[in-house]
């Protein structure tokens, strides 16, 4: 594909992911882990502005010079930023004018793809095409948390399609203790945290072909799992205490049945699904009540060919730290990665809501251990 | 006027003061001393729904039971209700949807008035005007500070005309010692705070014919008065080291010159109005950099025939107490004013947003000593 | 009595107060509002060293210029000062030093009392007395909260006497409306609070012989007070929930029977005893749930006479604010409680802890309304 | 050593490091990191009394059982317990309480061991034995921040002895790409974080042979490394600003000189010394500035007989996890390492204060990336 019809397409599918929003579901923000539909639009628009536009298209003229302070998200070489517990106290720019906003952008990149770009700029907008992707899947995220944590339950669309459940196989895969190749290689992009591709050296494992089931799930609620402090970490244990909490997010027991929030609205669970928006500390506590653990993200990298993947992002037991010969790019871009790894787990797969093609079998997600908003799930190892 | 004429103005009114809106203002609250605008149009909408239309008029269908827990203030008799620090967090219902549930309540409102209403009921429904004038006036506050707080600074209405000024008399109305009445007589509304009209004593005192000017304050702040403690309660001086508080809200100090957010955006310091946006810690500070104090409620009400009032809220050295005698009504209505009566002040007044004809000199405002969103200034005493 | 002697005895009633302590007890702050009892012991050494020796003993050599850091207590003028809240973190000085510096300074006030003072030191030094007497209240207030927090409950003294009960008289007095002077005169000592004295006009009113006893708020207890919010103030109410609160301060329930912590450890309530240990915001819902009221302090002030008081400060329904032409003394010592005139409600009376004397009919206590680690009681008003 | 002799060596040591200490130094806890001394004696106490005593010493009598609730650190499995927070705010038991159960606790072990006890006894007396060694250390540290947190900053020991630099060598070790075994092995004691040892595959990497000193550290602050984000985590560079750090925790610039607190008391920094207290924050933005990194613990591990080490704590690029095979013991004892894991990062070394014999290479030590209390330096890789 081009990269006028690359960057066309990426652009378009993050407005069609907000074409079933009211005005009002782009200004919320419920809470600090998730930014106003609004903020991402613009964000992402921001990105290819600060980074392409102003740099390298002579003559460019900025929009609006006030829209870098509200659109900056965590890039603190490039100014001031609206700090991010506030994104959700602005009415100001309207949604229609972030949309105009999107539209003077579009219309300038486009002109400015009119001639091939120098290897350096293409390798800019490839990075801008998959942190636009990345926040395809955090604006479907957010947008669940908005509307998922609203009394009035609205659906994000009443026909939105069940999430295809992968055919279940049964079992473990087991693999050998031995030397196995880490990180990415070849000619296709990858982010900077999947660098350098390394050696490391693995004992005997057997790691689940299976995602954990909502069935399963629910066996260590019945068995008390939340109120017995032998399966979780300290800090865990006073996670849950401090949160009272007593099943994945978008859980709602009503009359007896559980139901969860979908982006169709409340449904009864279905107990054949991948367990589903759980933190860190739960998928511990349930691997130690299984007596297994999570893998490792070299256990489950290594053995990624072996099993399906992709409906959900799997909490792996190892924290987001850089693989040895790993360095910053230079600049602005040099803060996409590197500064977050301290006190994060990395998360490896897909989940339904990310964006087609954009994860690999490489790639690191990361969160802290109490988040749960996004897709996450659990794969057993021992 | 007739009780449906009145009902009509009233509503149009809150209507007509949203009309320079933009969908997206409606749903924020930056703080939580602030409601979003579309709050306010469904709670005074849901007043009128439960206070009245269920009880009083058969066989009226209740517009969406939900709506019930959205829009219940503090009224803990009727129910659940969304906690105050959540209001910002809710994209739906819609101001669309609460536009129309409006209009449904309206049209019913305008039914039940076509008989005319029992003594009672007239009673609850003349509440209903002044409760919703009430949030007419927090409607406009509250929008000043969700624009006055917003990086880009937006008009409410470019066109917003000036405050006008009140003629500046000088000087000091002087009142002899003894026995004065205080609270509410006569056939007119009043809330149940301004009664019962009780006998107080007062000293001889004189109490300023001018609320205390811009430029008179501008001189505090020259004087450095916000970084002396002898000015200050203990409890203010934390206030202003903790805030870093340097002047009043909404000012800027821009290339040297003092600005303000007015509706009609940043504009420079009008040295001649009252200084308005102070909190009751900054307006005790003033005077006793002045070696005066606040007058008492009673102070003020006993003088309040002898000079110009009414262009901002008036802080006191009274706290906002019972009057003897003071009972509250049965049900929710008993909870409209006496859970309040500790740890605030009371203010005199009105300001240049209060709803025509809604105050009058008996007339009994409160707010925390902290707060200042209001249009608060100061009159002084001696 | 002479100033010598006045001297001598106040030092050495607060150094009795102590005698039953270990080195431990003297140095925890359990909670912020509660002081370790070394710092009172230095803190009132510090008062007379700062207040009288350094500005008027010629000659006087500070014992060590660091104690002013650590012993003032909230005089900005005198310096900076160790923030309330660390006062628990420090274990020096010790108790030994302290001691050392309270002979240190006693010595050198009786060489400074060999000459009759001047007038104006006379007023200070019975400042001093006065402010030594509160700390003495505050001395075993303070040491009640600490070893009635801890886990062993150890007792102050197995054989502190038990609070010998006033003769219960009964009903309600009855006081005419009309004007009644309020406020301290003649020569004794006062706080500059109880100043000036001045007139009030007050309705017709009873007040109760008693105070409430703890068999009357034991039914409250039982009538489910604690969770019917139409006897809150919406803040006490907040309160009440966030704070789970069930019963007065130092209340147990043990096998199904309420015990109290005394000095002389835990013992079954004494049901006849004045309720004590309660806020104010349990004092209103107490009085709101009998259909009644808290007296104002100038309804309690003209009645004074006719009821025995003085086993419990009683909360009235008056906030701390100053009297007719109250004026702040010039200094430091002018930070002695006009600072505090905000957010706090006034006490009246005296409780089994005042030292002898202390107390007066016009004598003004003040407390924030959430706090119960005083004496704290309620007389009824109507 | 025989068994006894180890236990009163290891008794004695712990009470002759608090020998130094004034009775109200066993009291206080100015964070919530730091324990009171009195604390850590009684709580080693329990360890003994409950793990072996209780359960293994017919006709034991327990001391107190109250002490269960006062002493226990955080195992759940063993009841509940004082909450951390609360430590500081007890008087009782006082000093000499817990000495004497220190000695009822003795001398019943004494006849506990005058027979031959079964292997998996002996177990978990050298496990308490290598506990008491780190509270000795904890012990140590903890007295550090209450004495250099008062803001007398008394000496611990006037005449403590300076720490013994090491020799300095220079220059960094190199180490060839492969397989390296990782993990305790052998006879003697380690604790079940060290286990299992396997195999790990290092590439090439540079170690330096000396930990980073004073002076070294001191150029970092000139650079005005603590205002430049690009050498900070983003958690790290909130942490910097929310907290003001300019410097290593106990560092005090005066007159223009840096000071730091040592045992003996406040004394002009040491430049060759290795700089420490610092949090791995500040470690790694000092890496990042100098352009290299920390060693993973495995780097560290594996190159640990090529350096001197043991005079200071080192913080390693390496989130602390189980290794491969990692057991939890059954029963409380299990909590002893694994419900930490997670969110903290690997220490390797020991530290001035760490008991003799303590640590060994394959030890693992771990914090949070923001404490400093502890002797922490750096040691850089590339």
């Amino acid at each position: 594909m081009n990269l006028k019809d690359r960057y066309l397409n990426t652009r378009k599918l993050t407005e069609s992911i907000c074409s079933h929003l009211q005005t009002e579901d782009y200004v919320v923000q419920p809470v600090v882990d998730v930014s106003p539909p609004k903020w991402h639009l613009g964000h992402t628009t921001w990105f290819f502005e600060t980074f392409i536009l102003k740099p390298y298209f002579m003559g460019y003229q900025e929009y609006n010079s006030e829209f870098n302070y509200v659109f900056n998200s965590y890039y603190e070489t490039v100014g001031n930023r609206v700090i991010r517990t506030d994104r959700g106290n602005l009415s100001r720019p309207t949604v229609a004018d972030i949309y105009r906003y999107r539209e003077y952008v579009d219309e300038a990149m486009l002109n400015f793809l009119c001639e091939e770009p120098s290897a350096d700029i293409k390798e800019l907008l490839v990075l801008g095409f998959n942190h636009e992707e990345q926040h395809q899947e955090l604006l479907l995220t957010d947008i669940k948390y908005i509307l998922g944590h609203n009394p009035l339950f609205p659906a994000y669309n009443k026909n939105h399609p069940a999430h295809k459940i992968e055919e279940t196989t049964t079992g473990f895969v087991t693999m050998p203790e031995g030397i196995y190749e880490i990180g990415f290689e070849g000619n296709g992009f990858c982010f900077d945290n999947e660098l350098n591709r390394h050696k490391v050296y693995l004992n005997n494992y057997e790691i689940s072909a299976n995602l954990v089931s909502t069935a399963e799930y629910l066996e260590f609620i019945e068995a008390d799992g939340y109120h017995d402090f032998r399966y979780w970490h300290a800090e865990g244990w006073d996670w849950v205490k401090n949160n009272k909490v007593e099943a994945p997010l978008y859980w709602h027991l009503i009359d007896g049945e559980w139901h969860h929030y979908t982006y169709a609205g409340l449904q009864p669970l279905k107990l054949n699904e991948p367990v589903c928006h759980i933190s860190y500390f739960e998928a511990c506590a349930y691997a130690a009540w299984k007596g297994m653990r999570l893998p490792t993200e070299f256990e489950w990298e290594a053995a990624a060919d072996k099993f399906n993947w992709g409906s959900r992002w799997e909490w792996t037991e190892s924290a987001y730290l850089p693989y040895p010969g790993f360095t910053k790019a230079a600049g602005a871009i040099g803060e996409y990665n590197g500064k977050f790894m301290v006190n994060q787990m990395v998360l490896r797969g897909a989940s339904e809501v990310t964006s087609p093609g954009h994860s690999r079998k490489t790639y690191r997600n990361f969160f802290q251990t109490n988040l749960r908003w996004q897709f996450t799930g659990i794969r057993l190892a021992k």
